[in-house]
């Protein structure tokens, strides 16, 4: 390996210039104010986690997971998301606080780079987690407050798909009962969205006519409520039918909210599926090739870390909206340049300390003074990217 | 080494709970304000960085670094400060910008844990630096912008000892010259605060009774302006009486600024010695035990990276404010609850709504709803931490 250039930095992350940086912070402080206003509070935990706890009941695989060791010897690892710490400390610092527990956070997360060109190995996520409640009710607070919170980041055209993991569970355990194998062939097929790969696997599976036509079937269970009833003709699996019951419930309630029209039901979403447990969903956004928030039901976490309640919440994949989303440029303000000789330095000073008052930016240059290395803006310069300029000091003119 | 319990974190690093977080972002919100209306702006850099670019350059020792490895091989660090980062930034992303250039920073660094207990492992800074520019005015600002950045971050009372590394290069050169042993003994002595430490070294030397007169009257240059005149006394050396002039001038802006009252000329005052190459200063508050900011020029830095320009800047040592000022608690506001049955979810839910477009906090909640595991808020239970409750639905009364 060749050593690195001076003014290099490691592949997969990014330096954020101050035009970005505004945008970005736009961003978070609009999604962070949405959910505070849906009484979710906000939470941040360290950037290192120990492999054995946190790293261990994540949901990104091992090899994605950046590793290093603390002085003790100790294996830590940079955290890869937010919910599992977010688990662990609800399950001790928060422990005496009685349910639901509502919390918010924007934080960077990291992952090993994976071969793929261009996937980041440090990014933001905004998200929130609704600890200790089963209901629909809150399955469809967090879809709704991730439609609330796309609309506040300035996205301003997607949809929601909707499914739940207990559907694809039950109706594969019904069709193929215990080819652990083969189901599990048919969900990677369906996580990567790769449909002509899944109906290849369906095609290798050696099943009955039936039973292929009952699986193909599962990729036209996208769209609106009518999806639920035709689900349940399909299954008579009683986890299969919990879970399309379910989902009809999160339904109504995302229509009294008024928000359904942003909501697909796409029964083929299955979401990370050794992590969820439930209802799943991810949000495409109509002007972007790829999903700016994902989240779901997850009941199996908390317990890992001693306390043992359900849980649901979602991500933005903040970086992702950063890039994408236009129209969210601030005004460049242009800050004003107040000169001044040495005999008006007072004066220039104060002129600065009032219009900084008042909320202007403002700097300030010493005209006549020995600034080594420094370009200078002169009266006129168009290089430098000032608005007003006001001069104290008659040697100005 | 034994394994860590389930809700462990690693040592060294904290969980910031709710009431934490909104006394932190206040702080990170105010002090950014305050640095932009100074003309600086924000810029963001990743959290790991190449050992051998921004690892070595940067002030923090070697075995105090966090290491880890990139899936190349390459030994990459966590960083440990945001002014090597920025260096490689100025010189790279930013090298077409002309000068003088001004950054600022709210970011979290890491330090590999000393033995020593208290000592964290990861915290934020916010800080600034101006690049370009090798005047006393750049110095002063500096100074100026760190004395309002701590009034904006509440901190009421505090000091800002001034000194100046040329001057005791100067003068350790002319007392003790090519004995770079004893120079070394003496700046760690000052470095570290221990005045007997330092007296003790003097007279190990073995040096004469008046050049231990001399090196002993350093331990009086500390105060106002005063301290210049006999500091120039003092020393003869050429590189000491330029250092003292470049600080008088800069007492002189600061001054001009009407911020003198909070500095303290103190020429015991070094810095990180290997990585100031001019005027250096920390903050100390009245009421905390430690340093709250500290800065100072740093022209060799910039170089390293391949773009030759002088610089100077601080940061504030944002948790130890944070956890050492008091009265900067926002008035707690108690969430509404908005409490509906399911035949009048439509019209809670849209009362929510309508509240959180007022920017209320709004939590909302299905009486009669199966919220398995959930501690449901009853009415008039004091466990819950509601505002006004918001009740929709016959059958509640």
């Amino acid at each position: 390996m060749t050593k690195p250039k001076g003014f290099e930095k490691p592949s997969g992350v990014r330096d954020y210039v101050p035009y970005a940086v505004s945008k970005l912070r736009r961003i978070e402080r609009d999604v962070l104010d949405c959910m505070s206003r849906w009484g979710y509070r906000q939470i941040m935990t360290p950037t290192m986690e120990y492999y054995d706890t946190v790293g261990v009941a994540s949901s990104t695989s091992d090899r994605k997971l950046f590793k290093l060791l603390n002085n003790r010897g100790t294996t830590l690892v940079l955290r890869s998301d937010m919910t599992a710490p977010i688990a662990r400390v609800v399950s001790s610092l928060l422990k005496e606080e009685p349910l639901p527990i509502r919390l918010s956070y924007h934080a960077n997360v990291f992952r090993a780079i994976e071969e793929e060109a261009g996937r980041e190995a440090e990014f933001f996520q905004t998200g929130v987690e609704l600890v200790g409640d089963d209901s629909p009710e809150a399955d469809a607070e967090v879809v709704a407050l991730a439609i609330e919170s796309l609309k506040a980041a300035g996205v301003s055209s997607f949809k929601i798909a909707m499914g739940h993991v207990g559907f694809l569970n039950g109706l594969f355990d019904e069709i193929l009962p215990g080819s652990t194998e083969a189901q599990q062939s048919l969900k990677e097929g369906l996580l990567s969205r790769d449909f002509v790969g899944f109906r290849k696997t369906i095609s290798e599976l050696g099943v009955t006519d039936e039973q292929r036509n009952w699986l193909e079937g599962l990729l036209r269970l996208r769209g609106g409520q009518e999806i639920c009833d035709q689900a349940l003709e399909l299954s008579g699996h009683p986890l299969a039918r919990a879970s399309i019951s379910h989902l009809c419930k999160v339904w109504e309630v995302l229509e009294a909210y008024g928000v359904s029209e942003h909501v697909l039901i796409d029964l083929t979403m299955i979401g990370d599926f050794s992590y969820y447990t439930g209802m799943t969903f991810e949000g495409y956004a109509s002007e972007l090739g790829f999903p700016v928030c994902s989240g779901g039901r997850y009941n199996n976490l908390l317990k890992q870390f001693g306390r043992d309640v359900p849980a649901t919440g979602f991500a933005l994949k903040t970086n992702r909206i950063l890039d994408g989303v236009n129209g969210v440029q601030e005004a460049a303000v242009l800050p004003v340049l107040v000169r001044y000789d040495a005999a008006h330095r007072k004066e220039g000073l104060a002129e600065a300390a009032r219009l900084r008052a008042q909320g202007q930016s403002v700097v300030t240059l010493l005209i006549d003074g020995d600034h080594t290395g420094t370009d200078a803006p002169q009266p006129g310069a168009t290089s430098q990217a000032y608005g007003e300029v006001i001069t104290y000091g008659g040697s100005l003119g």
